[in-house]
């Protein structure tokens, strides 16, 4: 048989996924792949690993011409931009997974891949144990994409499961999430959406060839989500999730969004409980695919860096195909929303922004409506954020821009107004 | 960016696959990819294609040096393997979706492919556009994994699901799955499993490094199913599927079996209905994730089918690297299976041949029982498929040698008779 590449590592970080990814690493030696080196922020703890192995001098990896991969799997998004990219020029193959540098900084570590002709891969940073980037990247090359859905963020789907099938509020579901490590102690960057939308923006670049800002994309978490919106979702026979979401549009566009949505029992979506992450892929050719599988935790995240290591044996590299081998995609706004937004008190609604209103529902507590809004109303205002409000799209929520109008008068005439 | 190999195809076959194929070709000019000629067994028909492109001659493809990629989509495995392995010494890199020659001829493709150092890439051979075969080979090379249980065969799947949602009997089934295209006229293939079982060797290859004829492999099919069985099935919640499964046993081997089984409502392959396939990977690092599309019908087969093409863009090659990079796994018989057995007659079960019997239930036309009997008695012996007889796993079917003799004593005790 051919050799392959001999891998000499050098790892920046040890915690959690660092030593898991030690070990596991200890355990395959046909991967032809040592550590050489580990760098530590301190070295106060006790490693479960030779001491000789540890240093805080980054420079000692990144400049020893013997380590050929760099795999940073640490916690701090600036000192993961320094490391990767002095890696690249340094002409070193890099794996990593840190989803918020990498998505916040994905122009410009395009550019370095080009010039440098190095690998860089991060498969973990994305949906961890579940291999989307590289099927988006390799098998759905060719593939018309009409939509990717995915539910790409294991704490959040933990806390919704937990509101949903236990009847916890959302206080109650986000401490026991924290108590099982399945969410950070400052756990903003997950409820709020942020850790959702960097995946997503990796995700488009793979599936689309949209380079994107995470900022510039319309996102939330489940924050607002109330125990009485649950309590709705159960009645329609629905579960409530975060939803990435994006579609080719008749504009030959794409819609894109991460917002919770209520998901029909039905739905491939609905199957994913607890921390688990679930992908849907539609195609014209190979139809509706699922993936499925851990999307968080030491060992799912620590097995997708070792994929990315072992295809780094064969010179593996991402060829970004959709941007650069065909037609990349642009986003549009040029869509509207079905939306259910639940509030306590209407004047927090700002009832004349919407394109129309289907259903109003006022409960003791807590009232809902149903209606459709521009995608732009909700992209350049905050009110369905705010003072205790919370937005649920709707299955299937997206309109297109030429149904508006025959929609519109539809409704309103079934509303006994036209 | 660099430039790829321009790819020039040669096919044979013009069915739905090959169809499908050429329309898909015709959709995606950014491949780098044409059919230079197509090889038909008769000119009679009238074809969707321009009629220079028709040969009846397959040395006109196979001994043309322009074309360096081999697609053979045609539905007779001898020719198939006349075509794969002469195109494969001509240097030729070849796409196949022949399950049944590949399974069968699979220890001489291999040192085909060692001899002649080309691809041989098959994708589509074993659940269709659903991307298992290189998820295997690529992704999780390095994780230990633990079992792969899988929904291979769509007809079967999609009879089933008609005699437990619709409750339909088996031959109103089969009839509604031929009318609608999910089965072929001779459904003998697909019912009695040997469909599955030609996909399941393929797949023991890429996740195990097991060669092994299919003819060596424990199976059936549907084709003893009753509705009565659906009924028993549907009394504990639980589905019917024809599952292949193989799984690490204790002794460091592995086993593997392809037999209807009984499927709880919360496995995720009683997720999987109609013509759809599903696969359930358990392993060390990764967990458990499911992989789910459709595995049969023209554009999806024609899908993975240029996936294959593609990935010969990047000189893509199975490395099989399971079985030369790792130490391969054996198959092992050293197991005991826990089934269901319904019969007309008792007299046509051996009762003295099983270890244990847990449960009888006769019922006014049809009766049956649960017991454990070993693998080496089905495997053995033919009664279990006769005189009407059915023999469904229960879930988790498997019981370890070590096990056996504990499990035994307690169960006698519990039946009083220790």
């Amino acid at each position: 048989m051919e050799t392959h590449k001999q891998l000499t590592i050098g790892l920046f970080g040890f915690g959690v996924v660092g030593e898991g990814l030690y070990k596991v690493l200890q355990q395959t030696p046909s991967l032809n792949a040592a550590i050489k080196k580990i760098c530590i922020k301190n070295y106060g703890k006790k490693r479960n690993a030779p001491a000789s192995l540890f240093t805080t001098d980054k420079d000692e990896l990144l400049n020893d011409h013997d380590i050929n991969v760099i795999v940073e799997v640490i916690d701090d998004a600036d000192a993961a931009f320094h490391i990767v990219t002095t890696a690249l020029k340094n002409g070193k193959n890099v794996v990593s997974a840190s989803k918020k540098m990498i998505a916040e900084h994905l122009p410009f570590l395009l550019e370095l891949q080009q010039q440098t002709g190095r690998s860089f891969l991060y498969e973990s940073a994305a949906c961890a144990s579940i291999p989307v980037i590289r099927n988006l990247e390799e098998y759905y090359d060719n593939d018309l994409l009409h939509s990717i859905k995915a539910i790409v963020n294991g704490s959040t789907n933990f806390i919704l499961t937990k509101i949903f099938e236990e009847g916890l509020d959302f206080k109650q579901a986000l401490v026991l999430a924290q108590q099982l490590g399945f969410a950070e102690s400052n756990p903003k960057l997950d409820v709020e959406g942020y850790d959702a939308v960097n995946k997503w923006t990796l995700l488009l670049a793979h599936a689309y060839g949209i380079i994107e800002s995470p900022e510039n994309i319309l996102f939330n978490g489940i924050q607002n989500i109330h125990t009485s919106d649950a309590v709705v979702a159960k009645a329609k026979n629905q579960q409530i999730k975060l939803v990435a979401q994006a579609q080719k549009i008749k504009n030959g566009k794409v819609s894109a969004f991460v917002l919770p949505q209520f998901v029909k029992q039905n739905d491939h979506l609905a199957f994913v409980k607890n921390e688990y992450n679930g992908v849907v892929i539609e195609s014209g050719f190979a139809d509706k695919q699922f993936f499925y599988g851990k999307g968080a935790g030491s060992f799912p995240t620590a097995s997708a860096v070792l994929s990315d290591i072992a295809a780094l044996r064969y010179q593996y590299k991402y060829e970004y195909k959709k941007l650069y081998h065909h037609q990349p995609h642009e986003l549009s706004n040029a869509v509207f929303l079905r939306v259910y937004v639940s509030f306590d008190d209407i004047a927090f609604v700002p009832r004349e922004r919407f394109e129309w209103i289907e259903e109003w529902h006022a409960q003791e507590e807590r009232k809902y409506l149903i209606g459709v809004v521009s995608f732009d109303e909700l992209k350049e205002n905050n009110w369905w954020k705010e003072n205790n409000t919370s937005l649920i799209l709707t299955p299937d929520p997206v309109i297109e821009d030429i149904e508006i109008r025959k929609l519109k008068k539809k409704s309103l005439e079934l509303a006994g107004i036209l």
